[in-house]
């Protein structure tokens, strides 16, 4: 193993690492007036990562979103303040209507946001590919980028494009 | 002042206490090619509310937001996981290059952000005029969504439609 890949596999476990301390993630949508908006959602993923983010969520909570129509572009941020971490995910968004998935994913700690369980037929969830995951991490003060993947990355197809890994300030 | 006007008050006032709790706002943008970005932006306000929330900015981190264009449709996210508290702002944005706007929200404090200063030809303002504010809140371990608010309850026009006041379980 390289140094390069080495970093990049440190890279990764550090972004998997951030998302999964968070517990609402803000997911951003467009709306059909083409303004945006963005909500919590409970963070729950899964211990295996396979390119995609879970969430479970209300079929009625997207009656004003563009989500209900197919897939759409969203972003995912995740907000850790405590560790100066943040994390954008660029990704398109379904709805998947998935009963095995859905038990999969269940955890009873869940019904404090969703009391009428796996049996609620308002109950869906919302799959977000991932097309691009940055992030940025305090080093002393000052927020620096450290690192943009791509999805081939991402999936770990370390023979595609890499993805930058320059120390950028950001604002 | 009626119980309600009170009670809009305190929505308002609680707003603006994440808003200045937060060191840092996501800022979501929608490029070109239709997927959507966030990136934290240092978030420092003026002490009085007019509408609008301003960030310092640099204008090359802007190349390839639509935002260098003119007005475009933006949302600032707002997380504070230790109290939990969410809040999603939806505007429009542009970048104004202001000097007098800037010396009035500069502080030294900025310069481990922006370590050139007020000179540095590529500082400039971003402004957010806000088109709609959300937030939400947890009650015991359940997020809701505790408030939405049109631009005209934000700027105190009272007589114009109040925004819904309902209490909503979110995801």
């Amino acid at each position: 193993m390289t140094a390069t890949s080495n970093e990049r596999e440190k890279d990764l476990e550090k972004l998997f690492k951030i998302i999964h301390n968070v517990k609402y993630a803000m997911l951003t949508t467009v709306n059909e007036d083409g303004t945006l908006h963005s909500r919590p959602m409970v963070n729950k993923q899964a211990d295996s990562f396979h390119g995609e983010l879970w969430f479970f969520t209300q079929r009625s909570a997207h009656k004003v979103t563009e989500v209900k129509k197919g897939s759409e572009e969203v972003n995912i941020s995740y907000a850790d303040p405590e560790n100066q971490s943040y994390v954008s995910i660029s990704g398109r968004a379904d709805l998947v209507d998935d009963n095995t998935k859905k038990r999969d994913l269940w955890s009873e700690s869940l019904k404090a946001w969703f009391p009428k369980g796996l049996d609620d037929p308002d109950l869906t969830l919302l799959r977000i590919t991932i097309g691009e995951a940055e992030y940025w991490d305090s080093s002393s003060t000052v927020m620096q980028k450290l690192y943009g993947l791509a999805k081939a990355t991402i999936l770990g197809d370390h023979t595609a494009l890499a993805g930058e890994n320059k120390k950028l300030i950001l604002n």
